[in-house]
């Protein structure tokens, strides 16, 4: 596996890098970006995978999130891949919210999709692996979180692989695809007709079907413009309830659902992985 | 003056919005973004200026910049325009550092250029003018800061109006348009051949011929790609030191010319920006 350079900025007390490489999941180049505190050498530090939502690339959290100066302040790596597979190859959508930028971190099961569009495999196997192999991160200590569809990500990604992450945090996620239009329309493409099929890919659906985590997060704006139509955090809450699984839901008064909202607690967001990821 | 509302999201504790207005000094119609802090229904808060760089417009430093949260903390508005007129009828350049995009804060006064190019008019009057008369801006307390193209546009519109601003600042800014690469082609394009004319637009010329300010801080990176070629930083200090005009110069080790070194001393900058608007 080579990794190939694209960039290094020094940024607050670390190092904004970006890398590409050849992925044997979704058979195109694929960048992502990384943030490496500075460090003593021979440290390893604990990571936060970041996924974004639709239509973004690895650069929208880098530019926007305003994750730097908490994850340098911490000590932690911080990790954002991008949403999809892209090239002139890859089978596109016209519309924003299916195709390129809009991968859903699933395997896709149908044509045209199929044959790159394997993003579970991607950011839940071969990007970990490639990290592990050539940056200083302590895989023991790990967290996830991500933004919208990245939320459904970060939700969906730990409650299959429960233990793996000690935090699990989301910022608007999108909770259920099985219950609401995103979901309808970029799972019916991904996955078929056979709602059966969605279920490893819906945070609700897994809850229900029995997996469980720790240390669940969930920051959503209470002005957040898709909130009631598609995101429906109670879904989650709901399921969480009945569960008996702890979810820490902060509303914030006022946000919506923009960088604007993540960039504002995200700071708190990433001091609350810190505290149990040093414990 | 018709001020179009273009968007408003709520971050940390303010507002950051967007307007757009049919401008007289440019002939287009202009965007700005503006944050503007909470306050108390009635109160007046000291505002900064922020000029940014080539190919920018006013989102980029709205979404890279990291200053909301210390502009919060400190009660400060944030004003970004764009750095040019913008639109089909306006004349262009294949190149970024050149036309659309690249204003350089000048008024053009050569064909085909002049018509629409008039953007020293626009940010040092007209936009004043329309923000002292429709948000709770305090006039007697403006900063006005910038990076790269815009570190020349801020510095210059301070040098040209001694005593508007409490504090001028500027990261990696271009000092001597007269001096550089970038200057010689675009005020060549805007104001013609003879750099007589060029003077008013040289933060260094400017000091040469008498102008002074009080209160002003330069913020570069020593990894800075463009310092040798394009910015010439010791221009401006050996300006200054010669004119006895004190300039507050940080070197930052290691950091290069992009947002990721602008954000990451941007609260640090504003702290001093707020030091002096609120004393």
């Amino acid at each position: 596996m080579t990794l190939e350079h694209i960039s290094t900025s020094r940024s607050y007390t670390g190092e904004q890098q970006v890398w590409r490489h050849e992925s044997t999941s979704t058979g195109t180049p694929m960048t992502f970006a990384v943030y490496v505190p500075d460090h003593a050498p021979g440290t390893k530090l604990p990571v936060i995978w970041w996924l974004s939502g639709l239509t973004c690339t690895h650069e929208n959290a880098m530019n926007k999130c305003e994750y730097k100066a908490a994850c340098a302040k911490h000590g932690i790596i911080f990790i954002c891949p991008d949403t999809s597979p892209r090239g002139p190859e890859v089978a596109d959508h016209e519309e924003y919210d299916f195709g390129q930028g809009a991968g859903f971190y699933v395997n896709a099961t149908q044509e045209p999709w199929a044959a790159h569009y394997q993003m579970r495999t991607y950011v839940e196997d071969e990007l970990p692996k490639l990290v592990a192999a050539n940056f200083p991160v302590d895989m023991e200590r790990q967290g996830i979180s991500g933004h919208s569809m990245g939320g459904h990500g970060a939700l969906t990604v730990s409650l299959r692989n429960p233990g793996r992450f000690r935090s699990t945090g989301a910022f608007a996620p999108i909770v259920s695809p099985l219950n609401c239009p995103w979901g309808d329309k970029a799972l019916t493409g991904y996955l078929g007709e056979d709602r059966a099929d969605w279920r490893e890919y819906d945070s609700v659906a897994l809850i229900k079907d029995g997996a469980r985590i720790d240390n669940c997060r969930v920051e959503q704006g209470t002005a957040d413009e898709w909130l009631d139509g598609q995101l429906k955090t109670h879904l989650f809450t709901d399921a969480c309830s009945a569960a008996e699984m702890a979810v820490d839901l902060h509303m914030h008064e006022g946000y919506d659902h923009s960088y604007f909202f993540v960039s504002t607690f995200m700071a708190d967001h990433i001091g609350w992985h810190a505290e149990l990821l040093k414990a």
